[in-house]
């Protein structure tokens, strides 16, 4: 699934977002295990969670999601809610748990800290989605969700 | 929630769904355990799962993306994917999943059944969804977890 | 399943851990959305949750594996497990999830926050489960979903 | 987590499971798709599957309560539950999903399938529990875990 690797990290890009912003994340939550933990080390994680069809067809349909939202294309009530990025739709965390699900219990965990902590990328993402235009509701829980998999990946090799 | 209800029931009838037929699902899901039981005693289930928040947000964004995905104003890679509804495509199953899990582990159960099994309405929707032109990958799904969600609930108030 | 419920918090209370205590944790988890919340406010949700069936079933193992693992009557090599509270056995985790998704996502992020903040009880259980002899490593993760839970639980009415 | 490997297939064996039984079980999954496939072609997707430490650790904990039930060590009501595999008890399947989430949406419709079918050795664990004495109300959904994963792994890769 090489190709459409590279086809998520453009898109991700075309968003704002490079897999350095995601490593950033990543290494943000293994912060507390690992003091001086560079997110070059945590690039790898993220490029092998890239890898995977399930998070490719994740990044594919949320980013499709906020960006059918900016240009009014879905149903009236659908895109009024994701532009408002209302806080009792769950439909974008529901897609971070399909991503983090892969990558077992720690992957959520970390999944809910970031989310609540809004950290680096996440919370620029956040605060974008605020404009009047923007519309990040999906693309920040994905990002959310691909660090905290990368977080919980490293974790586990670590030890073995 | 009754206002998004209604407006659920219709959209789900505009892709030639009805409250009924999903009924008709979650009989079949509980036959084995009543026999005799009539789609009419799992309407109330039905209707108390469409009253569930999460459940009228996946119903609005999954029909929202087979409209999309026929309309073709979604990337081009993905519109393909939901038209061929790619058989390793399984954002359809997250998002059914997201409603399933609010039913607890039977509904779940159920849902992997059904799925497998092409029951009634689901088994047209899928057909319908090789005609070229109708885009039925995430609304089979969603009226499968409807009914498995459905029967669950009602598995668990007979006992009661 | 008002016996059982009755059941789970004498077992709740057996371990250390009050209805009251839980409160605290959801109260803690909607703080920044409700400054004045008390937790007397979230003690009908407290209590909504710990009267379904698959919270109690949860509660009711969790804890029994709390207790074997100190009486040593499991498995040698899962006992060590469990007394180390090992940080990469993640079933206490998937227990945890198990009550959480049936509140939906935002009773999820609401877990990975709190497991990861250890806010009140949680932070006790927590501490106590680094004694000898005691063992805690199911019972802190199925009080913070019970919390998250009742936290979300109170989200979605509140708006409604 | 070779080691841990070892000592789960011993530990599924004590209880009557070869690594066999759940490839011929993966088989029975793939079937549809690939006419031919035989056992032994599944044979490396369990092994895979079976040296995840998260799968490791279920199998642990689910074999454990089931021995645990029969020997009578936990709370009266818990043994009661699972010496009857009492139908709306569910974490059983939670343990389950926590493995087959790790193999994506297709392993968890896979076991949702296999576990209303009981198909192979999952039939004769679930008879065999119907005994007096004999607890198999975790491995008949451990083991149905294992070969939905294992055929997912195998539809993915095939693919590739």
């Amino acid at each position: 699934m090489e190709d459409y690797r590279t086809k998520c990290i453009e898109l991700l890009e075309s968003r704002g977002v490079t897999v350095d912003d995601i490593a950033d994340c990543a290494r943000f939550l293994q912060a507390d295990y690992h003091v001086d933990l560079k997110k070059e080390e945590l690039l790898e994680s993220v490029m092998s969670v890239l890898s995977k069809r399930e998070v490719q067809h994740a990044i594919l349909t949320g980013i499709a999601l906020d960006v059918a939202a900016e240009q009014g294309t879905l149903d009236k009530d659908l895109c009024s809610i994701l532009r408002r990025d209302e806080g009792l739709y769950g439909v974008d965390e529901v897609l971070a748990y399909g991503i983090c699900n892969l990558y077992g219990s720690i992957a959520l965990t970390n999944f809910g800290f970031i989310d609540k902590k809004k950290y680096g990328i996440i919370a620029k993402l956040n605060d974008e989605g605020k404009d009047s235009g923007v519309v990040n509701t999906f693309i920040d829980d994905i990002v959310g969700a691909i660090a905290a998999s990368a977080a919980s990946r490293f974790a586990h090799r670590w030890v073995k």
